[in-house]
Protein backbone atom coordinates (compact mmCIF):
# COMPACT_ATOMS: atom_id res chain seq x y z
CA UNK A 1 0.00 0.00 0.00
CA UNK A 2 1.33 3.62 -0.81
CA UNK A 3 0.45 5.94 1.30
CA UNK A 4 -0.77 9.16 -0.72
CA UNK A 5 0.54 12.77 0.92
CA UNK A 6 -2.60 13.83 1.90
CA UNK A 7 -2.66 10.65 4.04
CA UNK A 8 0.54 11.18 5.55
CA UNK A 9 -0.79 14.95 6.50
CA UNK A 10 -3.74 13.74 8.44
CA UNK A 11 -1.45 11.14 10.11
CA UNK A 12 0.54 14.03 11.40
CA UNK A 13 -2.46 15.83 12.38
CA UNK A 14 -3.96 13.02 14.30
CA UNK A 15 -1.03 12.53 16.57
CA UNK A 16 -0.31 16.10 17.25
CA UNK A 17 -3.52 17.20 17.89
CA UNK A 18 -6.32 14.96 19.15
CA UNK A 19 -7.24 15.21 22.35
CA UNK A 20 -6.71 11.91 25.19
CA UNK A 21 -9.76 9.89 24.67
CA UNK A 22 -9.39 8.37 27.92
CA UNK A 23 -7.72 9.47 31.21
CA UNK A 24 -4.52 7.96 31.75
CA UNK A 25 -3.96 5.34 35.02
CA UNK A 26 -0.57 6.01 37.24
CA UNK A 27 -0.45 2.98 38.76
CA UNK A 28 -0.11 -0.72 37.65
CA UNK A 29 -2.23 -3.76 39.60
CA UNK A 30 -0.40 -7.12 38.45
CA UNK A 31 -2.19 -10.29 39.75
CA UNK A 32 -3.53 -8.72 43.00
CA UNK A 33 -0.30 -6.89 44.07
CA UNK A 34 0.33 -2.61 43.32
CA UNK A 35 3.82 -2.38 41.31
CA UNK A 36 5.44 0.55 43.60
CA UNK A 37 4.74 3.70 41.83
CA UNK A 38 7.52 5.69 40.22
CA UNK A 39 7.73 9.42 39.10
CA UNK A 40 5.28 10.70 41.65
CA UNK A 41 7.76 13.51 42.76
CA UNK A 42 6.96 14.83 39.40
CA UNK A 43 3.03 14.53 40.24
CA UNK A 44 1.42 17.42 42.10
CA UNK A 45 1.93 18.14 45.89
CA UNK A 46 -0.89 18.27 48.15
CA UNK A 47 0.68 18.68 51.62
CA UNK A 48 2.97 17.19 54.47
CA UNK A 49 1.72 16.99 57.91
CA UNK A 50 4.17 16.00 60.22
CA UNK A 51 4.26 13.57 63.54
CA UNK A 52 7.53 13.44 64.67
CA UNK A 53 8.83 10.55 66.97
CA UNK A 54 9.59 13.17 70.12
CA UNK A 55 6.03 14.06 69.84
CA UNK A 56 4.78 10.15 69.58
CA UNK A 57 6.25 8.94 72.21
CA UNK A 58 9.56 7.85 70.42
CA UNK A 59 7.53 5.94 67.80
CA UNK A 60 4.97 7.62 65.70
CA UNK A 61 2.53 5.53 63.33
CA UNK A 62 3.72 7.31 60.55
CA UNK A 63 7.51 8.76 60.88
CA UNK A 64 7.90 11.37 60.29
CA UNK A 65 7.27 13.56 57.57
CA UNK A 66 4.31 12.41 55.08
CA UNK A 67 4.52 13.97 51.71
CA UNK A 68 1.45 13.56 49.92
CA UNK A 69 0.91 14.01 46.15
CA UNK A 70 -1.99 12.98 43.65
CA UNK A 71 -1.28 11.98 40.18
CA UNK A 72 -1.96 14.41 37.55
CA UNK A 73 -5.42 13.68 36.37
CA UNK A 74 -6.93 13.09 38.88
CA UNK A 75 -5.62 16.76 40.28
CA UNK A 76 -7.14 18.05 36.63
CA UNK A 77 -10.41 16.21 37.75
CA UNK A 78 -10.27 17.72 41.47
CA UNK A 79 -9.78 21.17 40.06
CA UNK A 80 -12.57 20.30 37.67
CA UNK A 81 -15.51 18.52 39.68
CA UNK A 82 -13.87 19.11 43.20
CA UNK A 83 -13.62 14.79 43.75
CA UNK A 84 -11.60 11.60 43.22
CA UNK A 85 -11.85 10.32 39.95
CA UNK A 86 -12.26 6.54 39.29
CA UNK A 87 -8.58 5.39 39.32
CA UNK A 88 -6.98 8.16 41.54
CA UNK A 89 -3.83 7.56 43.20
CA UNK A 90 -2.64 9.18 46.30
CA UNK A 91 1.16 8.89 47.37
CA UNK A 92 2.80 9.35 51.10
CA UNK A 93 6.02 9.48 50.81
CA UNK A 94 7.66 9.48 54.38
CA UNK A 95 10.45 11.26 55.42
CA UNK A 96 12.58 11.60 58.84
CA UNK A 97 13.39 14.29 60.66
CA UNK A 98 16.92 15.07 59.46
CA UNK A 99 17.27 18.45 61.85
CA UNK A 100 15.16 20.33 64.09
CA UNK A 101 17.22 23.51 64.27
CA UNK A 102 18.69 25.32 61.83
CA UNK A 103 19.22 29.37 60.34
CA UNK A 104 15.36 29.95 60.08
CA UNK A 105 14.59 29.02 63.64
CA UNK A 106 13.42 25.89 65.72
CA UNK A 107 11.40 23.13 64.25
CA UNK A 108 11.52 20.40 61.92
CA UNK A 109 13.90 19.83 58.41
CA UNK A 110 13.34 16.97 56.23
CA UNK A 111 16.22 14.18 56.52
CA UNK A 112 15.85 10.83 54.14
CA UNK A 113 13.51 9.09 52.58
CA UNK A 114 12.40 6.35 54.93
CA UNK A 115 9.30 4.85 53.40
CA UNK A 116 6.08 4.74 50.66
CA UNK A 117 2.78 4.27 50.76
CA UNK A 118 -0.28 4.90 48.65
CA UNK A 119 -4.17 4.83 48.32
CA UNK A 120 -6.20 4.18 45.15
CA UNK A 121 -9.69 4.66 44.14
CA UNK A 122 -11.08 1.98 42.19
CA UNK A 123 -14.33 0.30 41.77
CA UNK A 124 -12.70 -2.44 38.84
CA UNK A 125 -10.07 -3.27 41.42
CA UNK A 126 -11.62 -2.38 44.98
CA UNK A 127 -15.45 -2.94 44.31
CA UNK A 128 -15.88 -4.38 47.97
CA UNK A 129 -13.80 -1.52 49.69
CA UNK A 130 -15.18 1.39 51.37
CA UNK A 131 -15.56 4.43 49.08
CA UNK A 132 -13.25 1.92 46.50
CA UNK A 133 -10.46 2.80 47.83
CA UNK A 134 -7.64 0.35 48.95
CA UNK A 135 -4.50 1.19 50.97
CA UNK A 136 -0.86 0.04 50.64
CA UNK A 137 2.55 0.44 52.26
CA UNK A 138 6.30 -0.30 50.31
CA UNK A 139 7.97 0.60 53.22
CA UNK A 140 10.47 -2.32 54.81
CA UNK A 141 10.97 -2.74 58.58
CA UNK A 142 14.02 -0.40 60.12
CA UNK A 143 13.52 1.69 56.62
CA UNK A 144 15.37 -0.55 54.32
CA UNK A 145 15.23 -0.62 50.60
CA UNK A 146 11.64 -0.21 49.26
CA UNK A 147 9.51 -3.33 48.51
CA UNK A 148 8.94 -3.71 44.76
CA UNK A 149 5.14 -4.44 45.28
CA UNK A 150 2.79 -4.56 48.04
CA UNK A 151 -1.36 -6.37 48.22
CA UNK A 152 -3.50 -3.95 49.75
CA UNK A 153 -4.01 -3.98 53.68
CA UNK A 154 -7.17 -5.47 55.48
CA UNK A 155 -10.48 -3.43 54.89
CA UNK A 156 -10.40 -2.50 59.15
CA UNK A 157 -6.49 -1.54 59.21
CA UNK A 158 -6.81 1.88 57.48
CA UNK A 159 -10.22 2.65 56.65
CA UNK A 160 -11.45 2.69 60.68
CA UNK A 161 -9.65 6.21 60.79
CA UNK A 162 -10.53 7.16 57.72
CA UNK A 163 -13.89 7.04 57.75
CA UNK A 164 -14.34 8.44 60.78
CA UNK A 165 -12.45 11.35 60.61
CA UNK A 166 -11.49 12.34 56.92
CA UNK A 167 -12.91 15.22 55.55
CA UNK A 168 -14.09 13.84 51.98
CA UNK A 169 -14.52 10.86 50.40
CA UNK A 170 -11.73 9.13 53.31
CA UNK A 171 -9.16 11.72 52.33
CA UNK A 172 -7.83 13.80 54.61
CA UNK A 173 -8.46 17.31 52.55
CA UNK A 174 -8.62 19.16 55.54
CA UNK A 175 -4.94 18.96 55.56
CA UNK A 176 -4.51 19.30 52.25
CA UNK A 177 -4.22 23.22 51.07
CA UNK A 178 -3.31 22.79 47.18
CA UNK A 179 -6.72 20.25 47.49
CA UNK A 180 -8.73 23.18 49.02
CA UNK A 181 -7.09 26.26 47.32
CA UNK A 182 -9.63 25.21 44.01
CA UNK A 183 -12.68 24.21 45.34
CA UNK B 1 1.33 30.48 -3.35
CA UNK B 2 0.10 27.09 -3.08
CA UNK B 3 2.03 24.38 -0.85
CA UNK B 4 2.17 20.95 -1.83
CA UNK B 5 1.14 18.09 0.75
CA UNK B 6 4.33 17.61 1.30
CA UNK B 7 5.08 20.66 2.90
CA UNK B 8 2.45 20.60 4.93
CA UNK B 9 3.41 17.55 6.06
CA UNK B 10 7.15 18.76 6.37
CA UNK B 11 5.29 21.78 8.97
CA UNK B 12 3.22 19.11 10.88
CA UNK B 13 6.42 17.21 11.51
CA UNK B 14 8.29 20.39 12.90
CA UNK B 15 5.57 21.23 14.96
CA UNK B 16 4.69 18.00 16.54
CA UNK B 17 8.35 17.04 17.07
CA UNK B 18 10.81 19.17 17.36
CA UNK B 19 12.85 20.09 20.56
CA UNK B 20 12.18 23.15 22.30
CA UNK B 21 15.28 25.63 21.27
CA UNK B 22 15.41 27.87 24.43
CA UNK B 23 14.36 26.86 28.00
CA UNK B 24 11.12 28.92 29.34
CA UNK B 25 11.65 31.50 32.09
CA UNK B 26 9.16 30.82 34.59
CA UNK B 27 9.13 34.38 36.03
CA UNK B 28 8.68 37.90 35.39
CA UNK B 29 10.38 40.87 35.92
CA UNK B 30 8.68 44.50 34.90
CA UNK B 31 10.13 47.69 35.85
CA UNK B 32 12.75 46.31 38.51
CA UNK B 33 9.64 43.91 39.85
CA UNK B 34 8.69 40.54 40.04
CA UNK B 35 5.21 39.85 39.08
CA UNK B 36 3.79 37.62 41.41
CA UNK B 37 3.83 34.20 39.95
CA UNK B 38 1.25 32.11 39.45
CA UNK B 39 0.84 28.09 38.82
CA UNK B 40 3.69 27.08 40.90
CA UNK B 41 1.51 24.64 42.65
CA UNK B 42 1.95 22.73 39.93
CA UNK B 43 5.83 22.84 39.91
CA UNK B 44 8.41 20.16 41.24
CA UNK B 45 8.05 19.79 45.16
CA UNK B 46 11.02 19.95 47.07
CA UNK B 47 10.45 19.65 50.54
CA UNK B 48 9.16 21.79 53.32
CA UNK B 49 10.24 22.52 56.53
CA UNK B 50 7.99 23.72 59.79
CA UNK B 51 9.49 26.22 61.91
CA UNK B 52 6.27 26.81 63.80
CA UNK B 53 5.53 29.96 66.05
CA UNK B 54 5.03 27.71 69.40
CA UNK B 55 8.61 26.62 68.70
CA UNK B 56 10.01 30.15 68.42
CA UNK B 57 8.88 32.11 71.07
CA UNK B 58 5.62 32.92 69.03
CA UNK B 59 6.90 34.68 66.28
CA UNK B 60 8.63 31.99 64.15
CA UNK B 61 10.96 34.48 61.40
CA UNK B 62 9.43 32.18 58.37
CA UNK B 63 5.89 31.11 59.97
CA UNK B 64 4.83 28.28 59.79
CA UNK B 65 5.09 25.47 57.18
CA UNK B 66 7.09 26.33 54.13
CA UNK B 67 6.35 24.37 50.70
CA UNK B 68 9.19 24.91 48.26
CA UNK B 69 9.23 24.21 44.79
CA UNK B 70 11.09 24.51 41.60
CA UNK B 71 10.38 25.51 37.74
CA UNK B 72 10.22 22.59 35.85
CA UNK B 73 12.76 23.69 33.44
CA UNK B 74 15.25 24.44 36.24
CA UNK B 75 14.05 20.93 38.10
CA UNK B 76 15.38 19.16 34.48
CA UNK B 77 18.88 20.99 34.64
CA UNK B 78 19.33 19.95 38.18
CA UNK B 79 18.44 16.66 37.70
CA UNK B 80 21.19 16.47 34.59
CA UNK B 81 23.53 18.60 35.57
CA UNK B 82 23.14 18.96 39.67
CA UNK B 83 22.99 22.46 39.79
CA UNK B 84 21.10 25.71 39.00
CA UNK B 85 20.54 27.18 35.76
CA UNK B 86 21.08 30.92 35.05
CA UNK B 87 16.78 31.80 34.77
CA UNK B 88 16.20 29.06 38.06
CA UNK B 89 13.34 30.19 40.61
CA UNK B 90 12.40 29.34 44.22
CA UNK B 91 9.02 29.51 45.75
CA UNK B 92 8.80 29.23 48.79
CA UNK B 93 4.68 29.03 49.89
CA UNK B 94 3.82 29.60 53.56
CA UNK B 95 1.53 27.61 55.33
CA UNK B 96 -0.20 28.27 59.05
CA UNK B 97 0.00 25.28 61.72
CA UNK B 98 -4.28 23.97 61.43
CA UNK B 99 -3.70 21.74 63.90
CA UNK B 100 -1.69 20.34 66.49
CA UNK B 101 -3.03 16.92 66.69
CA UNK B 102 -5.07 14.32 64.42
CA UNK B 103 -5.62 10.26 64.34
CA UNK B 104 -2.10 9.83 62.92
CA UNK B 105 -0.37 11.44 65.75
CA UNK B 106 0.59 14.35 67.23
CA UNK B 107 2.34 16.96 64.86
CA UNK B 108 1.52 19.88 63.19
CA UNK B 109 -0.65 19.59 60.19
CA UNK B 110 -1.20 22.53 57.42
CA UNK B 111 -3.92 24.72 57.80
CA UNK B 112 -4.12 28.02 55.38
CA UNK B 113 -2.02 29.74 53.08
CA UNK B 114 -0.45 33.14 54.69
CA UNK B 115 2.52 33.95 52.35
CA UNK B 116 4.48 33.54 49.51
CA UNK B 117 8.30 33.89 48.88
CA UNK B 118 10.43 33.48 45.51
CA UNK B 119 14.62 33.59 45.21
CA UNK B 120 15.82 33.74 40.75
CA UNK B 121 19.19 33.03 39.64
CA UNK B 122 19.41 35.69 37.19
CA UNK B 123 22.89 37.00 35.80
CA UNK B 124 20.86 39.43 33.66
CA UNK B 125 18.69 41.06 36.20
CA UNK B 126 20.85 40.21 39.31
CA UNK B 127 24.58 40.55 38.19
CA UNK B 128 25.54 42.53 41.70
CA UNK B 129 23.91 39.80 44.09
CA UNK B 130 26.06 36.73 45.45
CA UNK B 131 25.52 33.61 43.05
CA UNK B 132 23.11 36.42 40.85
CA UNK B 133 19.87 35.10 43.63
CA UNK B 134 17.80 37.90 44.39
CA UNK B 135 15.13 37.32 46.94
CA UNK B 136 11.35 38.57 46.94
CA UNK B 137 8.06 38.06 49.34
CA UNK B 138 4.62 38.63 48.79
CA UNK B 139 3.26 38.51 52.23
CA UNK B 140 1.10 41.23 53.28
CA UNK B 141 1.19 41.83 57.27
CA UNK B 142 -1.28 40.10 59.28
CA UNK B 143 -1.28 37.23 56.17
CA UNK B 144 -3.19 39.12 54.09
CA UNK B 145 -4.23 39.06 50.47
CA UNK B 146 -0.62 38.61 48.53
CA UNK B 147 1.10 41.73 47.26
CA UNK B 148 0.69 41.76 43.24
CA UNK B 149 4.22 42.69 42.67
CA UNK B 150 8.01 42.74 45.02
CA UNK B 151 11.17 44.96 44.88
CA UNK B 152 14.60 42.44 45.81
CA UNK B 153 15.51 42.61 49.37
CA UNK B 154 18.47 44.43 49.50
CA UNK B 155 21.34 41.77 49.70
CA UNK B 156 22.27 41.40 53.42
CA UNK B 157 18.49 40.80 54.32
CA UNK B 158 18.49 37.40 52.88
CA UNK B 159 22.09 36.71 51.92
CA UNK B 160 23.88 36.64 54.97
CA UNK B 161 22.08 33.21 55.91
CA UNK B 162 22.08 31.57 52.87
CA UNK B 163 26.05 32.73 52.51
CA UNK B 164 26.84 31.19 55.88
CA UNK B 165 24.06 27.97 56.03
CA UNK B 166 23.00 26.74 52.49
CA UNK B 167 24.92 23.62 51.21
CA UNK B 168 24.95 24.46 47.64
CA UNK B 169 25.09 27.80 45.77
CA UNK B 170 23.13 29.58 48.72
CA UNK B 171 19.81 26.84 48.54
CA UNK B 172 19.29 25.13 51.85
CA UNK B 173 19.60 21.88 49.62
CA UNK B 174 20.55 20.08 52.79
CA UNK B 175 16.87 20.31 53.78
CA UNK B 176 15.33 19.44 50.21
CA UNK B 177 15.25 15.68 49.98
CA UNK B 178 13.86 15.75 46.55
CA UNK B 179 17.04 17.70 45.38
CA UNK B 180 19.45 15.49 46.95
CA UNK B 181 17.46 12.39 45.75
CA UNK B 182 18.82 12.54 41.62
CA UNK B 183 22.51 13.13 42.59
Amino acid sequence: MKLSMMSIAVIFLFLGFSPAVEAKQYFKMQDGELQRPEGYREWIYIGTPVTPNDMNNGKAAFPEFHNVYIDPDSWKHWKKHGEFREGTILIKELVSVGSKAAVSGSGYFMGEFIGLEATIKSKTFFPDEPGNWAYFSFSAPDHGALKATATAFPTESCNACHAAAAKQDFVFTQYYPVLRSVQ
